[in-house]
């Protein structure tokens, strides 16, 4: 990112767009032509999918378990289509059986949206299920794969996702600021097919095909954030050189070696161990521990950071990220020992060394 | 940028959001607490104005003199509010009569929006006079600033300006992908008072003034593009060093060298004098010269990247951006050798040395 910048039409820039591309396919798993890095955080890329696929009117069914699956039915709403919420429990996967319900109440349904991996709980839905579910209906998908994508299994192509959206920051571990995203030719077609334009210019997938995917014409359209584009291109190229399916073992040996140190520990799971997410685990807080004292302490005494509890979670968990270049063995050892400190200085029960030599257990 | 990435709630980090707010008024001549970098391209804080300030139905007269004010027609009109555009000719100035009779013939107009510094014919608008008769008539003014911020006088507070926006590749020399941006209260209240939500809940003003603008309390909203935030910071305290008022001059400057070389090469300027921009000098290309031809030269050969025509002028006039680090009287002469050579080469009539020559008597 520290390179000099060049033009984001230069033909320097334009040749790394295109390796950006075979690289973000190959993590995908997809040959989607429309695959690219939306030019603003997850955030965006998530507006991107929604703004292009739902017309006003149109019917969205959400599978919603935690903080961002309500943030898609923000999205619906804002572009104008009506949100069918299908609720399962906060900590649980999506649960398929309801989806199939939801579809059958309402057969009118265009749009299936989830998250494949929910970070505000650490839950890990089923998405070839529930893709399958819905494609049988007629509808498109549009998957959130924030967390997942580098750390967990996730196939676009055999899966059937029309569309899905990530964010660099997590297990890709480059900077924050990039959406990478992809669109299969139904999601394409729907967009190219709207009634009306959609909400927003800047996410215009038809205008964004233009610069991002329309043979060696690159059509200006916004000012890509080339040193950012050169972040995430490394980041690919180093996931590429682990090899995907490496790098999801590394993920759950590594939550395996945690998990254990937690347990000593005596913290237990928010979620249950066949729903769980390796790169985000989600503890419950020892009761008559401060929530806000102990990540403080972890931040300031151990240069640790471990995420609060989101929405309805707020205060009672927290949630340890072990995404990306965090997913190693020493770094699980070294959270488990600076803990295990914090909580004893805090006035928790612990038996020092116990977590650490629990997880060095796994590892060895 | 190259800095480690540190959480968007981190401590350290919040700390440097209050100095980048604080560095960024300074640059807006703004005492507007809302003054923010918007977590993607200029594109996206053009979207920021008119997503927010525009609902469905509402009159927007937008005054066109280039490629950007025909964007700002699209915003208004996926936002569903209604366009109403005064034309001038393609490389000059706003005309301030024109708004006056357009405001007349439409006293229902909400908003007014212009382009100050139009980056695709180099002409400068009288934002001070636009935005009085705007206030006269009650309405909001939004003012794209992507090229001025930095380079050319901009007061948003003394031009009594509502909502502004810029980018962070132009005069301030940073990377690209962020989009500074103000809002002064008459913005503010006009975003809470909506009837509707805004269409984008990624560029929701109100929302963003959780994570920016609320105290302490920096909300989550989405992840902020740390890294990028770090080289913003760090272009806008060398902007602050050097003084704002001073690098107006600078830019005047090297304007004035530039100029005298480009005429001492024959090459006719798009924009009367009066209205010229010093940061963006179009000149019409030289009968017989082949455009690419010359362009691709002057990148391949000598490592300098001049614009191309937009919209109507493309073909027709080379864009010579003289912008924040670029604006340095070494790069004008080396520039105008350059471009000799490369006229030469593609055979026109070329008095070697006369541009340079002409250049380096206004700088000493």
């Amino acid at each position: 990112m520290a390179r000099p910048t060049v033009g984001h039409l230069d033909p320097t820039f334009v040749g790394m767009m295109d390796d950006l591309k075979t690289l973000l396919r190959s993590a995908f798993r997809t040959e989607n032509s429309m695959t690219l890095p939306i030019s603003a955080p997850a955030s965006a890329g998530m507006e991107a999918c929604f703004a292009n696929l739902v017309e006003p009117g149109d019917r969205v069914v959400i599978c919603q378990n935690g903080v961002f699956s309500g943030r898609m039915k923000e999205n619906v709403e804002r572009a104008g289509g009506v949100a069918t919420m299908v609720e399962d429990p906060w900590g649980r996967a999506v649960d398929p059986q309801k989806l199939e319900e939801a579809l059958a109440a309402h057969p009118d349904t265009k749009v299936v949206a989830f998250v494949h991996a929910e970070t505000s709980t650490g839950a890990l839905s089923d998405a070839e299920t529930l893709c399958r579910i819905a494609r049988q209906k007629g509808c498109l998908t549009i998957v959130d794969a924030v967390t997942s994508l580098g750390g967990s299994p996730l196939e676009v192509d055999a899966w059937g996702i029309d569309a899905i959206y990530s964010g660099s920051q997590k297990c890709l571990s480059c900077t924050p600021g990039l959406s990478p995203a992809s669109f299969g030719q139904r999601a394409l077609d729907a967009a190219r097919q709207r009634k009306t334009k959609a909400h927003s210019w800047f996410l215009d997938l038809t205008l964004l095909a233009g610069y991002w995917d329309e043979g060696g014409k690159r059509s200006y359209h916004h000012t890509a954030p080339v040193n950012a584009l050169y972040g995430l291109h490394e980041a690919l190229v180093l996931l590429d050189e682990e090899g995907i399916e490496n790098a999801w073992a590394r993920h759950r040996r590594n939550h395996k070696g945690l998990r254990a140190g937690l347990e000593a520990m005596g913290l237990s799971f928010v979620v249950p161990e066949a729903e769980r997410l390796p790169q985000l685990n989600a503890v419950t807080i020892p009761a008559g521990v401060d929530d806000a004292a102990a990540r403080g302490r972890l931040l300031g005494e151990h240069g640790i950071e471990i995420g609060a509890g989101l929405g309805e979670l707020a205060g009672k968990v927290w949630r340890i990220g072990l995404m990306g270049h965090s997913s190693q063995s020493d770094k699980v050892l070294r959270l488990l020992g600076s803990l295990e400190a914090v909580l004893a200085a805090l006035g928790a029960k612990i038996e020092r060394g116990a977590a650490v030599d629990a997880a060095h257990a796994v590892f060895v």
